[in-house]
């Protein structure tokens, strides 16, 4: 793959819609009925066209502007009206409801797509010598505000740096099995390159259309397979930051003893230590076969119970998650789209009690005696066996259920997701305190909410828990999220779980995460960053406020 | 347990030999011929005997003493010879060689041995204000210099904080399959402590029989059954780390993208940051069935290409090991002390090629599930089945090689360990030019050694090689290993493999580590310390240079 082939003009993604433009999705017809229930009735006004939203005057000092064009030529350097407000925001519904409304106030001023490390690097100390701030791009996905600076006066400009150039599988040691990929290659392109040779990552995040390596590096990303190919901070074996105050090179082994894992502390450093440019992955041979099977629990507790069993005592599935109720029940990621069609009707039985997808991939030898232990194990533990058909329909609808977002919006509907994760003990009280505190903080606000949950990511002490929200749209459906947001961010923390379990801090999750980091391990942070971004310009307002950092 | 039990006065250990003094070790009459071999004929003057080693006088304040009394007790305020010995140094060869020779400028001022949490900070606020130099000492047994500060003059004193009364199980979380356990329990206790429970930790470290959990903790310890069971590091999902500017809990989840892994900022620490106090870690049941064995491979790479196949394939075994021609015709963890008979005799095979050990605990099914698939792999890879013979002839005697030492060190042999990790596709190649640099730099001293080496610990991408040396003491034993040693580190650097992969960085590997982690992060660590321990007065000397954190 050259550069050419994903170089701008044109955004890949339109700025406020989820996910590939080649694949709106629609609501199906069962939809307006679930829609009235909430007491949607009417759309809200459209959303501004793109083309007429109006960006803010570029700030930044034309020494700079010029600087950087010599750095990286004139064609990456850019700040036309279609790139910086491609580059605007990321895909979490307060941003898509930013947007939609015209409010495009935290573009950035220029779009930097430099074309391999030593260029970041240069633009890195440019940036810092002129005290602009400088936003790291990479898949653009960020669902916790981590593209868009919330008080870009502190500085003198703000340039958007996207590394969608750095696009090369750059070694394959087939030996260690392991794989260098620059941090501008997409999820699909690095499963197509890596295939090639036989091999893939086998990390599958939600955003895996649009997200890139150095989203999933910056991020600490888990993607859907995270039971048997791991998170991604799990895969990095070595990594390549670069920061304006020089090049970090990390990892000479699989692991080590030598100090703390200083690999870790870049790992979902979000962009304000410096841009990963590249990272050293673990790949895993292309599964021979691929088994996804769908088990019922007649509650999400015998559910949970019966994940927990597998993940402690394996063997451990590819794939392992459990709907409750309620998310069953409405089934989103059903591709036939039965949203709305309550509980307990047809499909085998599968919208009945909690769904549980089981999914094996690997040898023909390793899926069949692993799908055997588990089935054994899940037997036991009181689950009905519903085949393969909804672990399948799973699989291949797995990408789609966030498009239905897009259209949600436009009918009226307020839709979000938000997660956390915690010890297997307290899992199912912190989904009754966030449930609770959602639906107290909407049904408050005269807009009650259905509230759906899966357990997504499972570990041998805990697991993740996702949450749904839809309710209807209130005058105001920013402040409406805000507070019930704020809400749910209160009972996760009060129930000791953390504020993320993979979509990360940015500047949505900052005052979480200082609660949850603590005063002294945040100063500890701080002082890394004083020491690898001493002017403050690193994607500011990530993880640390504004004020501890600005020079 | 109680406190009581566990209590000083009289050190569980002799200063200077290896582990429990209840097992001493004496060298096989097969030994003298291979002694000979490597030009010993008289064994060097007898160490000085510890009741006779001086002590330097106490430098610490007299305010800072009384300060430190009114904290903790008189009786946990210790200056007497026998606990200021007992703390001087670990059990590294250096270390060892010192004390024989009766220096034991290293000894602390005191040795304090507070009995909670709150105790602990309070005393290292109480010396930062002095400007005291803190040593935290867990179980003793570094082997990187951890314990002894190489400049003391620089402080107004120096303390051995022993967390030894710090042993108690706080919590066990049967659901969630994790326990609390408090920084001073020793291996043994803790593995006694869980087992009440039907629990294990997994965690079997050489220096078992004396290192504990906070000691597991501060230097990213691996234990011989990490394959199955993990390294230290990852088996930690809480921790709770005082330092001189308060406390520090981490671990909400057992993970999350709350920004980076910051315990794992803490975790191979070694002390510079503060004293890990307890740590929450995942345990798992007791294995119902044991079954260790033997295999043979005619060559080294044979044996790797054998074991990264199983690493990366799987079943993983719970123990994994290879030893290297010399150390498989050696044998010197056979119990029956075949030492210096050489290869290819009688033991039905097991000293000529390379032995593999191939351990599974589980419960019955798994062990003979995963069994039967691992032979069928090791097998197809050219293995030879020694059956259970050479494993359990492994197991049952695996913590008595390295009480040899002290024999062989009272021979007039010099004896040491050194190792590395690295990537399968350069595993091979950094084998050979360490056993070169040792070979080369002792050989050029007049005293040609015998290297063995095996492959400890395994990983998809790569793994562990650990390093016995063997040959006749010059005159100056300390120099002859220091030249030794650096010549080996710098082959470790030079091939871009890690510096330690279990022994951690002490005072004996500051400037390898200063390479390994760049100039950069090496600042961020430091800047870190700033932080938590802003006096610098927290193990001054490991990781990070001296002049870098002294006020």
């Amino acid at each position: 793959m050259t550069s050419d082939e994903s170089d701008l003009p044109a955004p890949a993604f339109t700025p406020y819609r989820w996910g590939d433009p080649a694949h709106p999705a629609t609501l199906p017809d069962s939809a307006a009925q679930a829609l009235s229930a909430l007491g949607i009735d009417a759309p809200p006004p459209p959303p501004v066209p793109a083309a007429d939203i109006m960006l803010p005057e570029p700030r930044l000092p034309s020494a700079a502007r010029e600087e950087l064009t010599a750095i990286l030529g004139t064609d990456h350097v850019r700040a036309d009206h279609d790139a910086r407000l491609a580059h605007t925001r990321g895909w979490s519904t307060p941003d898509l409801l930013r947007l939609r409304s015209g409010d495009a106030s935290a573009a950035p001023d220029l779009v930097l797509t430099p074309a391999d490390h030593d260029q970041v690097v240069a633009a890195l100390a440019c940036c810092a010598r002129h005290r602009v701030a400088v936003v790291p791009y990479s898949g653009g996905t960020s669902v916790v505000g981590g593209l868009s600076l919330d008080d870009a006066g502190r500085y003198a400009g703000v340039v958007a740096l996207d590394v969608r150039r750095l696009d090369a599988l750059e070694e394959l040691d087939e030996v260690s099995r392991t794989a260098t990929l620059q941090s501008g290659v997409r999820g699909p392109d690095a499963e197509r390159m890596l295939a090639a040779h036989g091999y893939t990552l086998g990390h599958f995040p939600q955003s895996y259309e649009g997200a890139s390596i150095g989203g999933y590096a910056a991020t600490r990303s888990a993607g859907q397979a995270s039971a048997g190919y791991g998170r991604f901070d799990e895969m990095v074996v070595a990594l390549v930051l670069a920061t304006p105050a020089g090049t970090v090179r990390l990892g000479r082994a699989p692991m080590s003893a030598a100090g703390p894992d200083l690999r870790q502390l870049v790992l979902g450093s979000e962009g304000a230590l410096g841009v990963v440019t590249s990272v050293t992955v673990r790949v895993r041979p292309r599964p021979q076969l691929r088994r996804y099977l769908g088990w019922r629990f007649e509650s999400f507790g015998a559910g949970v119970g019966a994940l927990r069993r597998l993940a402690q005592e394996g063997p451990m599935p590819t794939v392992l998650r459990l709907s409750d109720e309620t998310e069953t029940s409405l089934n989103l990621a059903d591709p036939k789209g039965r949203l709305g069609q309550g509980p307990g009707r047809g499909g085998g039985g599968r919208h009945r009690g909690c769904l549980a997808i089981v999914g094996f991939e690997g040898t023909e030898a390793w899926v069949t005696s692993r799908e055997a232990e588990a089935s054994a194990l899940l037997d036991a533990a009181g689950g009905t066996f519903l085949g393969e058909e909804p672990g399948e329909a799973w699989r291949t609808g797995r990408y789609r259920a966030p498009y239905l977002r897009d259209p949600l919006l436009d009918a009226g509907a307020l839709v979000e997701t938000l997660e956390t994760a915690t010890f297997w003990s307290r899992l199912e009280a912190v989904k009754q305190a966030v449930t609770d505190a959602l639906t107290e903080a909407l049904t408050g606000q005269g807009t009650p909410p259905v509230v759906l949950c899966h357990v997504s990511h499972v570990y041998e002490a805990g697991a993740s828990l996702y949450f749904t929200v839809v309710c209807a749209q209130s005058g105001t459906p920013l402040d409406q999220w805000q507070a019930a947001k704020s809400a749910a961010n209160h009972a996760i923390l009060a129930s000791g779980s953390t504020i993320s379990h993979h979509h990360g801090v940015g500047r949505d999750h900052r005052r979480a995460y200082a609660e949850e980091a603590g005063p002294l391990m945040l100063d500890a942070l701080c002082a890394v960053k004083s020491v690898l971004d001493p002017n403050g310009v690193m994607n500011p307002g990530v993880l640390i406020a504004y004020r501890r950092v600005t020079p």
